[in-house]
């Protein structure tokens, strides 16, 4: 209602379809749901645009109909949470699920424009804004030490106030958004297939799926992280008391690090399935320290379980 | 059999999917079982390629699948009708029907290779053949007096010879797609909606998809060129015996001048459509002679209503 009544406001006539998603229902099916309603609004094929509000989930299956209806359509974003605002609403990927397999299909269909508020956040529950702050870290370990700081000072209270209030809410925000932006901007078209944001996910696109829906996205992201930094650890590529200080800053920002869901053997797989669609090569990214990752191909199923232990008895 | 020797002869690992569609099912329930094919196959991201041997609906169909799969795997063509040699194995666009609507979604995804090889041809029958000279003879009005008069020299014998056994079959296909390329490659985004090619395509999608699956999309595209040409005569753009050079050309190569689906209000909803379709103009390419043509914006329904009167009259 109050975004009907914001368009309203400015006399802008708007067509509305209200969705209900979640990863489960981010598919085939629900982008054609959004196509037959392009369909019912007579979507022209320019000089209006296809706007999206919500979260990730939303946001990619309304991206994943505006690039095919007419052969794209214009397509706008506003983000709503967190995840969205700092992962999703980011760069030119749009993509759902098929046959078991996360964002499997999709295109790069780059929005004409992106459009953040965190106010949206009041409406996030804390468990999907801790999601979100998975993604943040994840940019904060591969490329930014003073994010990764802020992180430590700030996070459990940003994540209290819903990052309403302070002026440390949109830093983060900002720096986070630019830390993307920065990775995805100069390979945009993922010419270049070894990625340092795909820290994370590896593992994790397999363990949300075989975890569906109990793990959120973020959720998946972070015990990727928390494996990838013990393997990492095991490697001596990272100290081991930034292995701790990595794992301490998940536990403040209440992300899980470990899940009955981590088996070496669905862990394994993930593997398999990263590899074939990094081109054939692993192209693991492990941090060297908080701040840096290197990148590696040869990880084998007993370094794997190994690390998988090693978290249980942490944990 | 002969394909899969083909491959098997160069030592080519190759999966192969047999697909058998037609008009009425290029849809998206067509792309995703070649979607599910590509799971099975475990079509990789880089490093192979999906080939598409068979006419246009097929080379549509498995190039929208090859847009989507993995936000895009290589894509080889290998266009095997007349129609697809010339039209749909040509340019950067694929597309499904959706709603009713000829290809009403789609990408702008270019193939990595489309190979050319007029043998196919002898396996096509010749109604097909017919329908594919109707794209050539386009081109022909569109920018090509020489073409048009090859077509008028040589067109039947081309056709009863299925464009083999002479040099001058090779040549008008030559001459078609380079032709084709010559539109479509400046333009190969459609920045610029206002396309000499669209001749033939402001009634023909909605004929085409009207009777389904009765008229070939070439018989559809024709029946739009003799309606437009008589327009067009009408309106004193084209010299009448201009107009009968095209109509007969159109009858020698075994196409269809009118026909009991053209009713005036369907073809007013086309001009409608196809101008929600170019940007809110309707872009009618018109022909001023053979070899050129002119754009307008303001047709209207009494003057399709005489224009089809005056074509029923001559028929």
């Amino acid at each position: 209602v109050a975004i009907k009544n914001y368009f309203k406001h400015y006399s802008m006539d708007v067509h509305v379809l209200i969705l209900s998603l979640s990863e489960s229902s981010k598919d085939l099916d629900s982008v054609r749901r959004v196509l037959r309603a392009f369909e019912d609004f007579q979507v022209p094929r320019r000089r209006q645009a296809v706007i999206a509000v919500g979260g990730g989930v939303l946001l990619d299956v309304v991206g994943v109909a505006a690039s095919l209806y007419r052969r794209g359509v214009a397509y706008v974003r506003v983000p709503t949470t967190l995840l969205s605002i700092v992962d999703a609403g980011v760069g030119a990927k749009v993509g759902v699920n098929f046959e078991g397999h996360k964002n499997r299909l999709g295109s790069f269909y780059p929005a004409q424009h992106t459009f953040v508020d965190r106010t949206f956040l009041r409406t996030v529950d804390s468990r999907q804004l801790s999601s979100g702050l998975a993604e943040v870290l994840k940019i904060a370990i591969v490329r930014d030490l003073e994010l990764f700081e802020i992180l430590e000072q700030h996070g459990p209270k940003l994540l209290e106030q819903k990052f309403q209030a302070s002026d440390e809410g949109l830093h983060v925000i900002r720096r986070a958004i630019r830390g993307m932006l920065a990775e995805l901007a100069p390979n945009l078209w993922e010419q270049e297939l070894q990625r340092p944001v795909d820290f994370g996910h590896t593992f994790g696109p397999t363990i949300e799926m075989a975890a569906l829906p109990r793990i959120l996205h973020g959720e998946a992201v972070a015990l990727d992280m928390s494996l990838s930094c013990v393997l990492a650890s095991q490697r001596g590529l990272l100290a081991s008391f930034e292995l701790d200080r990595i794992l301490d800053l998940m536990r403040a920002l209440r992300l899980p690090v470990v899940d009955s869901s981590l088996d070496p053997c669905i862990l394994q797989n993930a593997v398999t399935d990263a590899a074939i669609h990094r081109g054939g090569s692993l192209r693991f990214p492990l941090p060297t320290r908080i701040g840096a990752v290197a990148f590696f191909d040869d990880i084998n199923f007993t370094e794997i379980s190994s690390a998988h232990s090693a978290l249980l008895l942490r944990s």
